[in-house]
């Protein structure tokens, strides 16, 4: 399958508006990879593939994700996780991707992990800037993007933290593990 | 041993500003027992032994708590955090208290965890809420003690973790825990 057969099975996933979504996070993944020294092909490749499951229906997304034997707790938190590691075991199985570092940008692209790799900032970064995002505070993660990678992550997932707090609903423990994993490294 | 001897061996432990603190801890414990139905006596005795390592020195603090054999997994964290785990291993050892609800009220008073025990939910708060403390937000937390025991303690652990992601340090994962515990108790 080439590039351009895959983009049109991924396509047919979502409606239009999340699929420029998709188009925005591929276009700032491959720019970030660029900027920053890491592959552009595999930035994009993930980009592609990151909300392949975002509007299955949710017992579909959990399937997957019990199919895949791993992951599983993230079933006990907001089913908006869910769509990350379905996709990422979508992409191992009927993609046939093997390369673990594509699969992991796509597997932890919501909530970020500790010690998470260049290509895995990027792609979280990137869904967190891609041009079509408007929220508040989206214009500072980008002017943080021209130059630190993991400042500007570490905004984005204390925006979400912050949000997930003011808005009285659960914040899901990977989320703040990452916060505190770059808050560490960006204080040494 | 009786109750004034043991207070003037904690009184020792401490300057005399945090002594002050600890009565402040012991009068709105007993205060929060009497109006939540805890054993006013149980959260007393808590109170007064919550922060008797807090002004040893931080590597005896960590000493008593290797040599407790648990809660282990503090000492990855802030220093701050150490001396609960601490006083309740003292508590236990050198006091002689067999009762695990007032030991885990020491042990987890400022992290909190999931499923709070009601003494551990008093001592908590009281120790945010007494007499002497004062810092942005505590009157809102007094008013919430109130009428809810779990909606003033959510207050005081998310001001915490604010605080903590605003001064850019480390958030205790365990807080969170509770906090989101807290959270998922409070929507249902």
């Amino acid at each position: 399958m080439n590039r351009e057969q895959l983009i049109e099975i991924v396509r047919e996933q979502m409606p239009e508006k999340r699929w420029q979504h998709t188009l925005g996070v591929m276009e700032t993944s491959v720019r970030l990879a660029e900027q920053y020294g890491a592959d552009p092909a595999k930035a994009e490749l993930a980009a592609i593939l990151h909300d392949y499951c975002k509007y299955w229906q949710v017992d579909e997304q959990a399937e997957v994700v019990r199919e895949s034997g791993r992951d599983l707790e993230v079933l006990e938190y907001d089913k908006q996780l869910w769509h990350a590691p379905a996709a990422a075991w979508i992409a191992e199985e009927t993609f046939q991707i093997e390369d673990e570092d594509i699969l992991n940008a796509i597997r932890y692209h919501t909530s970020g992990r500790p010690n998470m790799s260049l290509l895995e900032k990027i792609v979280g970064l990137a869904d967190y800037i891609e041009p079509g995002r408007d929220f508040p505070g989206v214009e500072r993660l980008r002017e943080l993007a021209a130059t630190s990678l993991d400042e500007a992550l570490l905004a984005g997932f204390e925006g979400t933290i912050r949000v997930l707090l003011d808005q009285r609903k659960i914040v899901y423990p990977l989320t703040l593990l990452t916060r505190n994993d770059l808050v560490a490294k960006l204080n040494m």
